[in-house]
């Protein structure tokens, strides 16, 4: 089973092959990375919360948001990658400070 | 060592003890994301592409591009968990797709 | 009456007053405009579309949703000044075009 | 010449003969701006400062940023009149704050 630190490597070496790294630099990922959520919220700008929340039943839609959410991710992978940083250590080190942020009988969740 | 898997799981007990499922549909959840790669912009939005690629040199911004970036990935682990879609195995679909559209030769990074 | 054409002059001469013509280079403008897009998907992703709707009804959210349109109109003006667009007749020319593209009787909208 | 209360009431116009009003709530507004904010940050991500900065000399590039300025003004006008913000106003209103947050010596750009 594939794991994060092996798309990790599969996105480096994709990169490498295509010379990209001279374009994947941390201002640019941070810039790609807006433009791939916007069109993730494009997928769901216009549907209701029932509609949203059924998206996967609708094949094409399906197929669209699970297209958007791996370039996404890809841009995420390797922003963290360029910088260094581990993103499931940091996002458990973050879950550590929201547990004290927002108490488990916090009534809003966080902006 | 944490997974992916187990990013997911803290997560949705983060969620569940607090009641937040109700908050976090799939619409809301895109919107989140969207607010969170927004600051991650901020973070980077007047450095130089030098400083940029130097930005983890520095240890106030180091921290807060690690929280930043966690904020992102935990957002993206919840959508993507709402919408029953596996992160890794729709990046791996997804680079194959991307070796069809720029074979190794490309000139260009995908837009 | 202030115009479009005040707001541009005014922004001019705010940047200028403390030297950020540096700064507001297009490329840092959009991701400042990506920034501020984000601050205001902060202030409406887990209100419900009602909530929304009445989101101006309450005077400290309406107060935040003023402040940051202003915000983002601030960088778009600006983003539009330095690449020397006029807003309003692009977005003239875009309804033309739109008018085209979707013919009054278009069952969906633009995406 | 047209004015910003002429394009608001352009747009109002367009979406009543579409029957798009039902679509154009505030929350579905805050999304297609990020979505459109994201594909303005696509035609600038791969390019450096200098390439940024003369956009415009290039007449394909500049006719796109032309077209997703205006879709970003479309939807930032829009989502504007939704919720009864005079966007030139609160604007002027924004400067005079930041007058005071950033008295003119300020060595650091607005976050």
């Amino acid at each position: 089973m594939n794991t994060l630190a092996d798309l990790k490597n599969a996105l480096r070496a994709f990169a490498a092959a295509r010379d990209w790294d001279r374009y994947h630099t941390p201002k640019n990922l941070v810039m790609a990375l807006s433009g791939e959520v916007g069109e993730l919220a494009d997928l769901f700008q216009w549907l209701t919360p029932e509609q949203a929340a059924n998206a996967m039943a609708d094949p094409e839609l399906a197929w669209n948001v699970r297209d958007e959410l791996a370039d996404v991710f890809h841009y995420l992978v390797r922003l963290a990658d360029k910088l260094d940083v581990d993103l499931v250590e940091a996002a458990f080190a973050k879950i550590e400070r929201n547990e004290t942020r927002f108490p488990a009988d916090s009534p809003k969740p966080l902006a």
